[in-house]
């Protein structure tokens, strides 16, 4: 048999997948399995959108544009326009989800041995993104004593080199939850400036900012119009995760048409959620108040709850619908096959993600999980005390 | 601003999509431009596909399976089972379109600077898919001479060196409409065997064979299972070239794990694609009948009026649905520029593909264009006068 390639053999299992086996066996068992391990939310989706597709009249479903339909692109300029956000529809790109976006942002700017800057932990798939590009992921760690703030500037300055390209921020975060402030922002422009490098900025969570807090994008930071790639995805906003559509968003005209390139070899994005992304554009505001009503409600009580815990502290994060959470625990991955494994409560059990697939750096995050809060408030008390009871009889408990 | 990678500037620009500005100079001076350039059928989507979607009642569209919905799978290995092809739902991925089966096939088998053989001419974004793997396509000319059959085995041979890792076949063949014997697969067979290679089939025509003629999947060749991976996408199948659903399908497990990491990194392919492409397996028999007969008869039309033309040459295709064509002239670029730009018959004109950008080897098909017998009779019949008496006037023709 021919042999496989490395690159095959370097794209990493997905951590959280490994995990899927014992949540299978547990569900066998008849125990109720609390997913609290993936960002799929119960949030419906818009619908305004389902009934675009439901009234759908095509009668020849054809390719789009490869850049995506132009009628979707320029209300989606005038959505960024109405939030601040000053482009145009020949500054974006539709992708075949936010996945799409990255990599052609990947391919577009750097060569195979480049190297990304990317503070740790985080969205794990990124490392698959740069595997496919051949590109080389430089983790800059961020750390939950600070609550997973942007790490110090001097911290990403050690990192540069001559294979430096770009910097990738996901803003809020995906896995912690945190949302980088302005100041935090134009720290890293001016480190972005001086070595002449890209940013490529993930917002796919952008409307999902709580507590007054404002998201900042960095489509705004001054001078940066040839620097800053920004990466959209409807599949948050509307709860639309398989509709796959996303965005690749610049001013910079090079990359555009570079990046279109790539695009017009796979084509275009897919049509009928093009049509359910385009329709969802008119959400009523009240979507947005519910699904942020219930968010903000689900994030209090969650984080409340795992600071009760004896020995767990969570920072209260700004953003998005997850929370890397630490625990008195000897080991993540073990704790997180446990619990599925050899453990429930009243029949209960909840299946979390190990943040040790979210760290680059080998031996981080082995007592951190990401908890992704996007289940019903009845289900994430019931996955809280299911938790905490656990946490007080696994065998590998810290202290 | 930072330089963009040499990926970006490798990426080929789309052959076609440079004679656009041209077609629409042509429509704004009020000319009716036939498009023969594209694959973009104006066969109707099935009715049962349509009927999916509008009575989608999902609540939330969700991420589906990274390798697909269980249930499509399985369905859809019914489907291969009933025209002979044994495959099982675990063997098979589906993806974002072919294109995304390709790349998945590139990035799971070859390192960058390994190489691919393919017959030219061959699918343009063949060349996008390897240069965004890093992969090198060395090609095998085929000719117009022998009809795009088959080069001969020894002209393989003379190709393959330490790097050669696939060989690809798109069968029935875009550009030529050429379908592969089974002789000629047992032949590719042999080689593939003897130098432990893969065989990439791109069968996404396997629908449209005519003339009584069979298609041979190279999934059916003998001792072969390890070797072969076969591309497969509705778009042609059933008209949904914007559905973006294709398969990847191979009997090689390690192959179908390993690109199932690629597939886990960009999560799941389009949701209401898979739906529209499920239900379009209840597509009843007649809908294939009309469109066998449409195609057959646009077929004979198209080459009976290509051969009268004087000086030109026209194979007769025996599948897909396109077919490469000798012409008179100089320069097919040339000439496909100036067709849009200096020339009308009756305020009518054509759009061709120059095959120039179907070869990898410089300089050949210049005398040859690609078209695509993809518009109804009357619109046929049109385009070949104006191409005809085109052909008299231009100033390139070379006899």
């Amino acid at each position: 048999m021919p042999q496989l390639s490395d690159k095959g053999r370097l794209m990493p299992e997905s951590p959280i997948r490994k995990l899927v086996p014992y949540a299978e066996v547990a569900k066998a068992k008849g125990r109720t399995v609390y997913h609290l391990n993936i960002g799929q939310p119960d949030i419906k989706t818009p619908e305004v959108a389902m009934e675009a597709i439901r009234n759908c009249q095509e009668k020849v479903i054809e390719y789009s544009h490869s850049a995506g339909n132009i009628s979707y692109r320029k209300k989606l300029a005038k959505m960024y326009q109405n939030i601040g956000i000053d482009v145009n529809e020949e500054e974006m790109l539709i992708t075949t989800g936010g996945s799409e976006a990255i990599t052609f942002a990947l391919m577009t700017c750097l060569n195979p041995g480049d190297e990304v800057i990317i503070p740790e932990p985080f969205y794990a798939n990124y490392n698959g993104f740069a595997v496919a590009a051949g590109v080389n992921v430089v983790p800059v760690t961020s750390s939950i004593e600070n609550d997973f703030a942007l790490p110090a500037i001097e911290e990403f300055e050690k990192l540069i080199g001559p294979k430096t390209k770009a910097v990738v921020i996901c803003n809020p975060n995906n896995p912690t939850g945190y949302l980088y402030s302005k100041e935090e922002l134009n720290q890293l422009r001016e480190l972005i400036l001086k070595h002449d490098l890209f940013l490529f900025s993930d917002e796919v969570y952008r409307e999902f900012c709580y507590g007054g807090e404002e998201h900042f994008s960095a489509m705004n930071l001054e001078g940066m119009d040839q620097h800053v790639i920004m990466m959209d995805s409807v599949s948050k906003r509307y709860s639309e995760c398989g509709v796959r559509i996303g965005a690749l968003i610049t001013k910079n005209k090079e990359v555009i048409k570079t990046a279109l390139k790539f695009a017009q070899a796979r084509l275009c994005p897919p049509a009928f959620g093009q049509i359910a992304a385009e329709a969802s554009l008119e959400t009523p505001k009240e979507y947005f108040e519910e699904v942020y009503n219930e968010y903000i409600a689900r994030r209090d009580f969650v984080v409340a709850a795992l600071n009760e815990m004896d020995g767990v502290y969570c920072p209260t994060p700004k953003g998005a619908f997850y929370t890397v959470v630490k625990l008195p625990i000897d080991d993540a991955d073990k704790f997180a096959q446990w619990i599925l494994e050899d453990f429930e409560y009243n029949n209960q059990t909840v299946m979390v993600a190990p943040a040790t697939g979210f760290y680059a750096t080998k031996g981080l995050g082995k007592n951190e999980v990401r908890i992704a809060y996007v289940l019903k408030k009845e289900d994430l008390a019931k996955a809280m005390v299911a938790l905490a009871e656990a946490l007080k009889v696994y065998p590998g408990r810290t202290r």
